[in-house]
């Protein structure tokens, strides 16, 4: 298998996304689609265009993918791809306004800059145009791919319920925290990985494994993203330092170490139970070293490893076309090593 | 044709749909269930169920009529219905964020008992839902269907972010009104007497005049909706006394009013620029009397008078089963009918 360098294939791919996913946005009005613009990096507040911007593409990337792994040209998977890409934006402006969170990647937010109603309102948009752009795709197989994007959306909404409902619970076990996860960020990346092959109409057996490897990948995905909230760089990870720590998230390593033994974990679990607005540097760093010290960064590290390799063996026996496939191990491989 | 009651015909309606509906809704999980349960009516806010509830279902019933109005039995239509009143309860859920509303028929809105991360995800889950129940219907006419409720439902997302853009502007054209009455109020009622016919698989010709008799209905029932915002009892609307005079609510009337010549309009200008706070009840009572003064009140009624012709008049040259026939203008005339 060709090992292709997967900034490369997600430049690939983003070149024929874009041009799809702002003819999507252009179906929207004015007011929100000008909003839009400014969430996805393309303009600055003031409507001037940016010449970066537009994140990593992963999602899309993953959807065309999809539908090269199950044989077709990239291209019948773009209606797809250009949806989940909506899908997850939609979650990420309404998920900005229920955490209260002023920046992202280094910008402000929406609901910051125009209030909560127009966050609201853009992100209702936003998952209403994912539906309409798969609908509309004039693909034989719309409606499947419709309902494929819609059971992934109400998964994660599912998610983003349970994780609400964690921060006002004292302890919440690690399998609730896992199938918090595969709501949040699973449900979406397996249907990325799976919708360019639903509109290819390929079999249910490879849209199964498709699906399963996107969740695989979403939960090393997600392992990855807690070890970097709370020791990556804020110049990488856009957020200020210590930051899930700081806000009190019970993420995949931290319920790991509040359910250990010892006297690192019962300390962790008191200062859980502070006030934030307490909390100096030295308190946050003592408890990132805390979560260290059960042992669950390591544990973290190594599951996001086994998720990884659960997420290949899932399409091992598969006739998948080689490059494609290879692409799609190395873009895994790519996303879970962000370094910390 | 014979008239019936619309009573009648509301709750032999609801009725069929109230299963389905529960059905739907039962899909969801735990947490957002209770909360959906709670915001239909079905229960108390602490889970006791409630004998009333479950609202007027007046589009849901206008999704069967407009199946028995495509020839078919009303049940084709019922996903249809399920679906436009999920449209409609999602769009409540977020509109009371928006509007930081504590009531909604003498009850208190969800995110004031649960907050504004719970009311953003439940709208959300139900605006998923909506598309779910159409797309897992097995109807061959699913996909149609499903692109019939997502434009309605953009269409009124847009209506909302005008409305939501008039508060910030000092005055508006009653063009620009009428436009976002379409979207916010015309485009569910629209779709909620077209999606029926649609599930059937009527001809272009025939949902295209469902659609445009419910657009119609619409705005004759927002102006309704509108007089009830000014002159409604309390008792009735479930909003305070001069609910909307005191919101300074740019609705159709007083959009009206304010482009109206002479000095009533110019009072009612100056009025509308002044600080609510300030407002005591003789100022209410006067800016309502200032309104009727410009003629705004009258033409109000005699346009909502003009609308339900208009409704009526799109399917005379049409060869509709005369009892849905009836059924439907009665409803009309029903929902229009609503004493001040």
């Amino acid at each position: 298998m060709t090992a292709v360098l997967s900034p490369e294939t997600l430049g690939r791919c983003r070149a024929q996304v874009q041009p799809q996913l702002r003819a999507a946005v252009d179906r929207l009005d004015p007011a929100t689609r000008d909003v839009t613009s400014y969430h996805l990096g393309w303009t600055e507040a003031d409507g001037t265009p940016r010449a970066a911007g537009g994140g990593k593409a992963v999602r899309p990337t993953l959807a065309l993918l999809s539908a090269e792994l199950a044989g077709a040209d990239c291209s019948v998977g773009l209606p797809g791809a250009v949806a989940v890409e909506l899908v997850h934006n939609f979650s990420l402006l309404h998920d900005d306004v229920m955490d209260h969170d002023h920046e992202r990647r280094h910008r402000r937010t929406v609901w910051s800059l125009w209030g909560v109603p127009c966050a609201i309102l853009t992100g209702d948009a936003l998952q209403g145009l994912a539906q309409e752009v798969v609908l509309d795709s004039g693909s034989p197989h719309a409606a499947a791919a419709a309902r494929c994007l819609n059971a992934a959306t109400a998964e994660l909404i599912r998610g983003q319920v349970a994780d609400l409902a964690f921060e006002r619970r004292a302890s919440i076990t690690l399998d609730e925290c896992f199938d918090m996860v595969a709501g949040k960020t699973g449900s979406l990346l397996g249907a990325s990985c799976a919708i360019g092959a639903v509109l290819t109409g390929a079999p249910p057996e490879l849209v199964a494994a498709l699906d399963a490897h996107g969740r695989h990948l979403g939960t090393a995905f997600q392992l990855v993203d807690d070890l970097l909230g709370i020791w990556g760089d804020p110049a990488t990870t856009g957020k200020p330092v210590l930051a899930d720590l700081r806000a009190r998230k019970k993420s995949l390593p931290v319920t790991r170490a509040l359910a250990a033994d010892g006297s690192a974990a019962a300390e962790l679990g008191r200062w859980y139970a502070t006030d934030p607005a307490g909390d100096t540097e030295p308190d946050l760093h003592r408890a990132a070293d805390l979560v260290a010290a059960t042992g669950a960064r390591a544990w973290a590290e190594a599951t996001a490893e086994e998720e990884l390799d659960r997420a290949a063996a899932v399409l091992e026996d598969l006739p998948l076309p080689p490059e494609p496939h290879a692409d799609l191990l190395e873009l895994g491989r790519w996303l879970t090593r962000r370094e910390c």
